[in-house]
């Protein structure tokens, strides 16, 4: 049986009880590390698991899957995904090659990025498509996915960015020359993602165009969403370019204009100090 | 401390093994009773915890929720919610309540319907706006809930439909004689919701619109999403009518149209037999 088990988005622990006893219970244990990370590394998940894990690599799932599925048939496998093994990342490449192969196969849930937003108070329901932002490099700066954000956002939704992550990357001159040399991790910043949607909101200006997210747009930037440090604070995109969220994985919600009154109030739980005096309680954000 | 704490969607199993020690740890544990249930009842899961779990009603988290949070102040409560806390069904009444009294509280997220409907090969992010389809009565239809499915239809993305659930609900006769006496918990079926949508579809052809849903278009039937038994069926929605699923919970998704072909390969593992003949493995679906 090949398992796949979601670890939810915090800690060692946010492993649901079931999962736990699966992952002790099976004859080899990858972990995925290439699309989320949580807060404690590989070692803290084995002393807790009591399991050694293999680290997976995007090269390794997708281009040698095959050695993960080796004998699967016949034990048991687990592959092990930060967040729900189908949540933001699909596997369900894996799902399929386990299929054809006569292999069965079980997922066990856990929450991911794509329900655990719902803390900051904005309703699940109410969320259009979800977006990527990726980095920009010099030659390479689309903005695609903007006409989804103004669809959702003309639509009354909220959107949710999940915003890139660059785990094992090779630099173009390491790739060419084919040299295993690796790139250090770099995790897009709420203040990154927001400094590129301001540009792409220029841009349109430029054109002529009349954007429907302005600096003004109430957004809410979301960081370690699940853990004990999680931190979630709630302003204009303007703001977002410069709010202090620390470290890694940060997400960005773009608010869909008019929110329910539960909702405002609940954000202004988390409203950015300046955007929220005492006499702006419930009014204080703008939408 | 007011601990808000999902349980998954399957059985006792499904805490995670932070969400268990802190219900452990608490001085009184709530048990949300009636937006969601789990395979198991609340027997089986205070058995598991080792802990008596209080059953809240609506009554009890709408109208007496200084109850629950009597003593949060200095002590621990748990507030258990099936799936997860902010996910299908959102807390955050409860949470503004707590922080009003100057009480802290910390959600402990898990797998919720929201994200777990990825399990039938769909992709998370292209879901636009969920919905939910209420038991019609003789005097009650309402059909407007159907915009948001032929809006997300026009736009190619999926809608998850969370469908009806009564319990604790009492005749008109016994509410307005003020008896305490409860119907039979009710559950809607694919089958049901199947039906009443394609009411809607009949009423829209009456009315001389053309629907953007028909009795072809592609849907997926859950049940029991996340529990060893869960099931998951693909077909249209006329075969949502008849298809068998088993017991409750039951979840439909009304899909988006053009999906990846790895949708299409993944739902092909769940269409439904008539469907799925040996020549069409990959096509054998229509969207």
């Amino acid at each position: 049986m090949l398992y796949l088990i979601g670890l939810g988005l915090g800690d060692a622990k946010d492993i649901t009880v079931k999962g736990l006893e699966v992952v002790r219970g099976c004859s080899r244990v990858y972990l995925e590390a290439y699309t989320s990370v949580l807060t404690v590394g590989k070692e803290a998940l084995e002393e807790f698991y009591g399991r050694k894990l293999i680290l997976a690599d995007r090269e390794e799932v997708e281009q040698e899957a095959d050695n993960i599925l080796k004998d699967a048939d016949i034990s048991d496998v687990a592959f092990l995904v930060v967040g729900d093994p189908l949540g933001a990342t699909t596997h369900s490449d894996l799902i399929l090659r386990a299929t054809k192969l006569g292999i069965p196969y079980r997922v066990i849930h856990n929450a991911s990025i794509m329900n655990a937003v719902g803390c900051c108070g904005l309703q699940l329901y109410k969320f259009g498509e979800t977006v990527s932002i990726v980095f920009w490099t010099d030659t390479w700066r689309p903005e695609s996915f903007f006409d989804k954000v103004q669809k959702n956002r003309q639509s009354g939704l909220h959107t949710l960015c999940l915003l890139d992550i660059k785990i094992k990357e090779q630099s173009l001159e390491n790739l060419i020359k084919g040299r295993k040399i690796y790139d250090p991790p770099r995790y897009m910043s709420v203040n990154q993602a927001a400094q590129q949607l301001l540009e792409i909101v220029q841009n349109q200006r430029i054109r002529g165009e009349d954007p429907a997210i302005t600096e003004e747009t109430l957004c809410v930037g979301l960081a370690r969403v699940g853990a004990e440090d999680q931190k979630i604070a709630a302003g204009t995109l303007q703001q977002m370019c410069t709010v202090d969220l620390g470290g890694p994985l940060h997400s960005l919600i773009i608010t869909g204009g008019s929110l329910h009154p539960l909702e405002m109030e609940m954000l202004n739980l988390f409203s950015i100090p300046e955007n929220c005096s005492e006499s702006q309680s419930v009014d204080g954000l703008q939408t």
